[in-house]
């Protein structure tokens, strides 16, 4: 299973993976799931992936060599991130219709593209097995893929399009320590990558590790506060009507 | 969709229901899910349903009728929780697959089980549309049936064998608010009985409608407390390794 969040702020973007994957409980592997692509310097783009490990893999792998053989629709040549969300979303159909007809087999995946292209605005889309896509609004500003919902509540509460980028980092990290905390297939190394608006270029990427310190800290503060919480609720009142 | 929660502990059970069903958006109804059976007083028994309503209500017809029958099985003449949640089993798969011949759609649906015959244990069993059934453990000491996953990472925090009635109603009642916040087809009357271990009868039955000032207080304290915990969670650390 896989759990990636893509938050698009009035600030910027704030975009977070976790790193395990598994075929079966028995084959369980580390990989970055959250690609930052090697464009020209007038965009940023990354690509997050969830669902069948071959197909993510093969559309990323089409995405660079599109770059590098300089197809007419690349990451580069296309003006627009809608247009990009369209052109990688027909990609990912492309190849998980091929491994259909082949097997039998849907080898389904997501992606949540989030991006900037200079003079255009921040964008995040989540782009369907299908190939159609979404993307965020003023009320839900924020993407999931994956095992969503155990974090979605907290996503719920304390996102608005006005949060600061290091608040909803906060935010998405509670939101990936309980989904974690509820299904052991979504795992650390936990990235997550910070975006201004209008830098083009990366602001902050980390990867923390199951044993890092502020992983840990998060963890267990989170709980003490939950726990404190719990313990100041109003109790059961007497009266059954 | 529905959310019910069975909670058995060291004290007795807390199961908690909502009271929305739905066939499609656009056909939205209050029915009862938590069904306190009329059996004899050497016993005490309740089942909650989940999934398809045709069938859980003919599941508990059937239920009625063979006690008023005095068919050779019904709640009042099997002598252990685990034969009752054999034949609420049998019962179960035999409705489901009768329609499901005859239309061929399958009317799924799941239930929690749970309760007490004298001189035995409190138990608690979710039953499964395929008629066979899981019970609690030690460390797992509640079930869910419907929409569970946006309401499972509190339970997983505070609920072990040794929390109090009290507590645990308390629990589960910020369970259900976190699913209603993310799941608009799960809604109030929210109900909540309290069984205490040995009794025999309910203690307590709450049925808290959406405006009832206590589901009012557990909502906006629960918020306060969390955006509060949010409030003091350690900054993002400067150093990104």
């Amino acid at each position: 299973m896989t759990y990636c969040i893509g938050i698009s702020l009035d600030a910027g973007l704030v975009l977070t993976s976790d790193s395990r994957t598994n075929a079966g409980i028995d084959h369980v592997s580390t990989y970055s799931k959250m690609n930052v692509c090697d464009t020209n310097p007038d965009r940023f783009i990354v690509l997050m992936t969830a669902g069948n490990l071959a197909t993510t893999q093969s559309v990323v792998e089409q995405l660079r060599r599109d770059m590098r053989e300089q197809a007419s629709n690349n990451l580069n040549t296309l003006s627009y991130m809608a247009d990009i969300a369209d052109y990688i979303g027909n990609i990912l159909v492309n190849r998980i219709r091929r491994y259909t007809e082949t097997s039998g087999f849907v080898p389904d995946a997501s992606l949540i593209l989030a991006g900037q292209i200079q003079g255009g605005n921040v964008r995040a889309f989540m782009i369907y097995p299908q190939g159609n896509y979404i993307t965020t609004s003023e009320e839900t500003p924020y993407l999931q893929i994956g095992e969503s919902k155990y974090g979605k509540p907290v996503l719920d509460r304390f996102i608005d399009r006005a949060t600061s980028l290091e608040d909803a980092a906060v935010c998405s990290l509670i939101s990936m320590d309980s989904t974690m905390k509820s299904n052991a297939s979504v795992g650390p190394p936990i990235e997550v990558l910070l975006y201004r608006r209008d830098s083009l270029k990366e602001d902050r990427h980390y990867r923390f590790g199951a044993d890092h310190p502020y992983l840990i800290s998060i963890r267990q503060e989170w709980a003490h506060q939950l726990y404190r919480g719990f313990r100041s609720m109003p109790s059961l009142p007497i009266d059954q009507n």
